[in-house]
């Protein structure tokens, strides 16, 4: 019996989660609804991924700009956590659209902080897939106390 | 028998929708995804809203960041809108988060075209709940084309 490792491999046979990814353990509210998400950490930092499902696309069938904004906070927003138990709340994003990821296109996304004054993070990021840059932009976040 | 109208009853029931409000038929994607939203066209123009449910919200029970910026881009942009036949991609969007929006809550949004040059629209947009200001911000849309 091995009821994890099966199900793990179906869900990485599903979504072909390049090597290095693991899945986000959201698994409930919006976080949820928007995934699966993946995420690796090495040199070049916390990156953060998803597969594009019919579930994420517009008319057009690519990502929909509200899921690759929400991709962009949840990507660059990263950049700040400290640890898994660091809060942040978004004070101000700014997306520019540059093309579209078509369903089925593996999309990646990464955030580098600019400055850092009192809790108050600038964070310039990116979003692609392959070679191609799908969005740029500038989050502002805040680090919070935790409420539990 | 009258299972439709049964159906509306019980749809209303459930995300208790104020007066002039109709549900956006947005049955796939990621439309459905984060729906159900909602709009009604009166003086002020066309306003749309939806009722944050738990699949919208993050760890604080407000509504996602992810899930308010997609609203703005749905709301703001549909001032481009002439009829549902247009089409329209985002190029850029600038969202202040201004506060949250607690589970249960009503959220209404509203863009207002500020310019057009050629097919490039500014649109000023407001996002509330109740008397409170959740987000503004600005977002630049393209009218385009439909692609079949």
């Amino acid at each position: 019996m091995s009821c994890g490792m099966s199900d793990d491999l179906t869900r990485e046979q599903i979504y072909d989660v390049p090597a290095g990814y693991q899945p986000l353990p959201w698994h409930r509210g919006f976080g949820r609804q928007v995934g699966p998400l993946f995420e690796k950490r090495d040199e070049n930092g916390l990156t953060r991924a998803f597969r594009v499902g019919e579930h994420h696309t517009n008319g057009m069938m690519n990502a929909h700009g509200g899921m690759v904004m929400t991709f962009a906070d949840m990507a660059w927003g990263a950049a700040v956590e400290k640890d898994e138990d660091t809060w942040w709340v978004t004070i101000r994003l700014v997306c520019d659209f540059l093309s579209g990821a078509r369903h089925g296109s593996w999309v990646e996304g990464r955030g580098e902080v600019l400055s850092v004054i009192d809790n108050i993070y600038t964070v310039e990021g990116r979003i692609w897939s392959g070679d191609k840059t799908l969005m740029t932009g500038t989050g502002i976040f805040k680090i919070i106390e935790k409420r539990v």
